[in-house]
């Protein structure tokens, strides 16, 4: 039985998450994998809780639920302690970085993420800032040591591109990626031609069925996307990009005259990120329909082209928080089973 | 520096293929993963070329190219010997598996791995016999014997479904599984619906064009389908069931009628493998025009329904030499990596 404490920063919708899919899956985990996943601490905004013996999942979430704040766990609860502090006090083996993406600066998970390796501990993300922004330094640090580092949250929800181009792919020289990566955007736009409404009403109803965020600045100018493809381009292609390297153009002036135009030659009006010849682009792109590219709603799609396994695509959902955090489960499980074989 | 010796049995289109890949990919494999692969021993039907030291895979390559028989290899070759002799005598870390399929009892195949098993090498194979006939006596071999047995290229080329659902979407429990697995029948059936041609005629052009075999039986009928849904039931889902078990429709009855009418309706007909409800089902199925499902030619698809990933859809080419062995490739990088971990 390989025993694994977990240290989770981030009690939002995707922590949350992760305590739920946790609780489901704590025994079948242990019968399939020997694997016992224990939670030590978890982080808010208010503080954290912290008990190097294990928390209570389901209190956890009772109390977050009740008072909003995981300080007020019973006991173990701290008010106003933040990250740095909860990692120097909790004993645990792998972080599970899941607090706001901030990708001005990548603060405060990128702090974080590089204390949790330099104290030797593996690391599980879904933060896409500090990937975007800072790939290499990650990395490094992971390598120099010798620890596991693992990010598929931080794209494309439950579309396992990094460990199939990372595993399942192995061997293979990827030479250029084209995906729909944003969710939001592709929900938009496919609102959009099915209906033939304009962008503002349709962002305003995807906002009111919180599909949309009330600030959906980072979806619909393409920020959630570049991000995304930074991070594919720095993990499966071996490039060094950040954030500032993506040419980005966003969805706000697509007209709905635009997309019957092009719905009357047979195509669609997609949001495509791209790494290719050593750019990276965000941008509208036309799409047949009929072509796997053609998905609807907030799936999102990628299509891997290697040298020798010709075009491989997936298809999955692009957000939730149970199915971002069955991404992170899927690391957690990758992690542990080599930390035991 | 890990270096893997490899005992290829199997010397046809795939063996071949793995050949060329590992000449291609040698020194880049070093760099990536430290993974230095050497060829001790390579078999066909004439016998077999063994060197300890390592072969020549460019020199066995045209040996065969020129005289059809790799036992006529310079200095190392032996004519006349079997399998089990060939595993007696190379020094080897992991067999590949690659001779010809046999579904009716699964051997030499069979016979072959258990050796390799017993004597604690791990297992590579492209070989759906065994696996269709006899899952759960490999996999307790391979348990029992504590080495690694890998078999992604035996289901659908280069679609990466089983290490995707153990690996990427491990956590997961996979409901059921939906796919076209079969790519001889998707090309004729594409073809049938694009050109409203019969079908006789289509099959013998794709025979023609080396898609289809001169013997198409195992394709049209469905037994390459079904031994595929075979193990992905198997092996993703830990379902105990053979071939025998499978409901089985093959194509050779579809008329162009029939096609026809469908796509009147905006619906495809498709040769889909199902494991669903504890039923394998291989037969025709109405596909709706525009779904994930209505891929073209040669193209493979597959669906997993997962608790926590929804729908996980992958598509990529079915067949081919060099696609087949990429599989077999990363099945060969996965076992290297873990033993040097």
């Amino acid at each position: 039985m390989n025993k694994m404490k977990l240290c989770i920063l981030g009690f939002g919708a995707v922590g949350q998450g992760l305590a739920k899919v946790i609780l489901m899956k704590h025994d079948e985990l242990i019968e399939r994998y020997g694997l016992d996943l224990i939670i030590t601490a978890i982080s808010d905004s208010s503080g954290a809780a912290i008990n190097n013996d294990g928390l209570d999942a389901q209190k956890a979430l009772d109390v977050k639920d009740e008072t909003g704040k995981i300080s007020e766990y019973p006991e173990y609860g701290i008010k106003g302690i933040d990250g740095i502090e909860v990692l120097q006090k909790a004993d645990y083996d792998c972080l599970v970085e899941v607090t706001p993406t901030n990708i001005e600066d990548g603060e405060p998970t990128q702090s974080n993420i590089l204390k949790a390796m330099n104290d030797k501990k593996d690391v599980v993300t879904s933060n896409k800032g500090p990937l975007a922004l800072n790939f290499k330094e990650l990395i490094q640090t992971a390598q120099k040591n010798g620890v596991k580092f693992r990010f598929e949250a931080s794209v494309g929800g439950t579309m396992p591109v990094i460990n199939l181009g990372r595993e399942a792919l192995a061997g293979n020289k990827i030479h250029s990626v084209q995906g729909i990566l944003n969710g939001t955007t592709n929900y938009i736009l496919s609102r959009m031609a099915n209906e033939g409404t304009e962008y503002e009403p349709t962002l305003k109803e995807a906002q009111e069925l919180g599909i949309a965020e009330t600030n959906p600045y980072q979806d619909v100018e393409g920020l959630d996307a570049a991000c995304k493809i930074v991070i594919i381009a720095n993990s499966l292609m071996g490039w060094d990009v950040t954030l500032d390297d993506v040419s980005l153009h966003g969805i706000s002036d697509i007209s709905s005259n635009a997309i019957k135009l092009a719905q009357e030659d047979g195509y669609l009006i997609k949001l495509v990120a791209e790494a290719k010849d050593g750019k990276l682009t965000v941008a509208p792109m036309l799409v047949k329909e009929g072509s796997p590219f053609a998905v609807n709603g907030t799936l999102n799609v990628i299509t891997l082209k290697t040298d020798l396994s010709e075009d491989v695509t997936v298809v999955g959902v692009g957000a939730g928080s149970i199915e971002t955090a069955s991404a992170i489960l899927s690391d957690i499980i990758s992690i542990g089973k080599r930390n035991s074989e």
